[in-house]
């Protein structure tokens, strides 16, 4: 059973009764006729399944759609353009920022059973349906001595479709780049039931696309560059007394030239809910963790990168473990990916931010985001990609007991915080519903206009995934 | 002076008068009273000088604006706009697929006095306006260390505004991407002049701007990554009797594991040009020369790499010289770079072609491109980047001599086999007039009905250069 989750944004859904009436019925039907009645789920029990993703709760779905084919596709897009009603797409549903939950009543199509995968190896391509699970690429790729870099941590469970709607980065995107960096080639049907083929060009449609959790079209096929894994790893983890000592590692092991492969942060109150969970020995008194690899072609490179981040973590007041061996270093990882399920033992919801800020300023933010937390009484934990400067601000809070109003008021302040070290909302999970309310503060005026006139150019109805990422304004409601 | 160059486009431009009569004097008179006369340009032995390319003739210009700030763009866009003019983008011109040659009577925005360039060493950013020159930043990041990778041919002249609006790329971009892989944020003024901010979210207009030859706005401003320079470089060349056995090493070192930093083609038209030229000793009656550097962070790993592309090459029929020292790489280096002006001595003219393919289909892509080029009598040269499958036939021609519906007639035909063996129309030139009606068989229709529905977005009247990329439809024409 998933936590009771509740809707965050100060501008509240639409939310129908449970059952969709009349004009459902109707549109399950028709659907059903033209697809069979294999692909479309229409009962209550079924739909309350498709009302939400890892972290929001959203609307029950009219009706959900497993299409097998891009024909498949096209052919709800047209059925629910006829009905006049929304619709979402959806992966896994592992996202974080609520990009795959309705706002507001629609067909959900869920893409789980579109699986299929195809490597070139020649061409150092994979070529997926958007239901392929994230790990499964690089599974197939493997033999040919090949791998798919973007590691989101659920990429056990997430699919390419969710990672495209959402960009989703991962520890390795510092090095390696976020999903959009590794496509090659899009296929997506559009609000009226186009379909698109595109590759990166002018004008780049497939970039606009990838991480537009579904607003602007449905992506049915990806794909996705391929690339060589380095074949040496060095892994460390430090410890610091305090959070920003840790950031001031992470800046000036940067600026003096260290380019880990991956570069991830935790504060004590992370370190403490992973302990409770696994016990894995983490040091708890200790203010903040990171978790250092560094990698490459050269053994003795890889180690030096690994001591010049040593270096610089014993500069700023911390101390150091060298992992010895695969099994030690996967060890400390297995702690770094079990964030997630850690802190849902502590309160049953949790409003997951994203931000991004220039390294330099890491120390800075770091510290004043505990201090928002402290001031806040409400419990929060910052943990992320901090050599990105991605960190990931947790409010962690249960909504019989904590105002939704104050979580919401507490992320508000930690975004505004990123924007005035001329930091952005979101690295990798997307804006989803989150975070939309905070785009005001993030994007001028005039270019949330363009943003706009993108939307409507491509879906002038907003029957795309209403209620994402851009602000209310004018001609994009639903209701 | 620039030879004299000829539209190639089958729908020809509006070729206005040399002198812009009434509305022309009084747009230059309202732009000298708002930015001053030193910014104008107006008088007809100016303009003569803002009308191509360097690579295609266009309309000479109403008048030339040379802005030294966002706000004097600002300026000349609204003025424009009033006067129902529209504006062409300029940076040093020296782009080869006409994306800065007015084809209809326009406003010339050259950026040639935004020259601002700002490095960030801890945050490994460059911040440069759309006028710095590209080797100036790899220049000013040398001293901490850092370089900016994309390095198109003409980067001692290109501007980064110029490589922006193209996607510029260049031979260090197989192994290290294109321009548009190097950008964190962008300014850009749009047709109504107002401005915007963009960094690399959702949705990510910054993408949509790069490459798209200032038909969506003008970039007044660009935040570029910078990353650490491999320390070990080797560089060879290779030889074959026939260009296919060039195409078939490629194909088998990369497939075998290779990712050379440059991998560049040249065929036995394109090597005596430059030997007539330089002088530099090059095989004459070679039907193919391969230069190839590796480099990396580990010596024997690079030379390992070196190896491994020479096995390639002497299994594929070719013969191999190893370049010895840093001063023979950079002899060898100067032949690639002085393709364009050795290609200047044979004929007065020429249509670069700019296809990228599928690596596994190169030997049989450019024997058929040779194929074409001996059937029609033409002058076609090939060379490219052919790590990147991205290969630039050339068709030479003297338009006193040769028809221009000849030359176009084959370069269609080149485009087309590109695109049978799926590949794409442009791999860093842009697309420009020279290939816009080629969009036609490379974009289905419904995908060009999408772009034409973004540019109608951002730029509703058509004002930002027309007659670029999108083939003519409804609703686009100027005249």
């Amino acid at each position: 059973m998933m936590p009771e989750k509740q809707a965050l944004t100060t501008t509240s859904p639409v939310r129908g009764p449970v059952s969709g009436g009349h004009a459902s019925n109707a549109l399950a039907a028709g659907l059903t006729r033209a697809l069979g009645p294999r692909k479309v789920l229409s009962s209550v029990s079924e739909r309350l399944n498709y009302r939400y993703d890892a972290i929001q709760f959203g609307v029950t779905p009219l009706c959900v759609v497993l299409p097998e084919s891009t024909a498949d596709v096209v052919a709800v897009v047209r059925a629910a353009r006829a009905a006049g009603v929304p619709i979402v797409g959806r992966g896994a549903a592992s996202g974080l920022s609520g990009g795959a939950a309705p706002m507001v009543e629609a067909v959900v199509v869920s893409f789980t059973r579109m699986t299929r995968l195809e490597i070139d190896a020649a061409r150092r391509e994979a070529r997926a349906q958007p239901g392929v699970i994230t790990l499964k690429v690089s599974e197939a790729a493997r033999p040919f001595g090949l791998v798919y870099p973007p590691d989101p941590a659920s990429f056990r469970t997430s699919t390419i479709g969710g990672n495209l709607g959402e960009n989703a980065g991962g520890p390795m995107c510092f090095k390696y780049g976020v999903t959009g960096d590794y496509v090659k080639a899009l296929e997506f049907v559009d609000a009226d039931g186009g379909v698109h083929t595109l590759t990166r060009d002018a004008y780049d449609l497939a970039g606009l696309l990838i991480g537009s959790e579904g607003t602007l079209g449905l992506i049915t096929d990806a794909t996705l560059r391929l690339s060589t894994p380095a074949p040496y790893t060095r892994t460390l983890m430090a410890h610091f007394p305090e959070v920003g000592q840790a950031a001031e590692a992470v800046s000036s092991a940067i600026a003096a030239g260290a380019v880990p492969s991956k570069l991830e942060f935790m504060d004590q109150a992370c370190t403490n809910a992973i302990e409770d969970y696994l016990h894995l020995g983490l040091p708890r008194d200790a203010g903040a963790l990171l978790l250092v690899d560094t990698d490459g072609d050269d053994l003795e490179t890889v180690e030096e990168e690994r001591d010049l981040v040593e270096r610089a973590c014993l500069a700023a007041g911390g101390q150091v473990r060298r992992a010895h061996g695969d099994a030690e270093a996967a060890a400390l990882w297995q702690a770094r990916r079990s964030v997630s399920p850690a802190l849902g033992r502590i309160r049953p919801q949790r409003m997951n931010e994203d931000i991004v800020v220039p390294r330099s300023a890491l120390p800075e933010v770091v510290r004043e985001i505990r201090a928002l937390g402290d001031a806040s009484g409400l419990t929060l934990v910052q943990f992320g990609h901090i050599g990105d400067g991605n960190l990931h601000p947790n409010i962690l809070f249960d909504p019989r007991r904590e105002s939704a109003e104050a979580v919401h008021e507490l992320a508000h302040k930690i975004a505004l915080v990123a924007i005035r070290h001329g930091g952005v909302l979101s690295g990798e999970h997307g804006i989803g519903t989150m975070k939309r309310d905070f785009m005001r503060d993030a994007v001028d005026p005039v270019t949330l206009g363009a943003l706009r006139d993108v939307k409507r150019a491509l879906d002038p109805a907003g029957a795309l995934n209403p209620g994402k990422i851009l602000p209310d304004g004018e001609g994009m409601e639903h209701g």
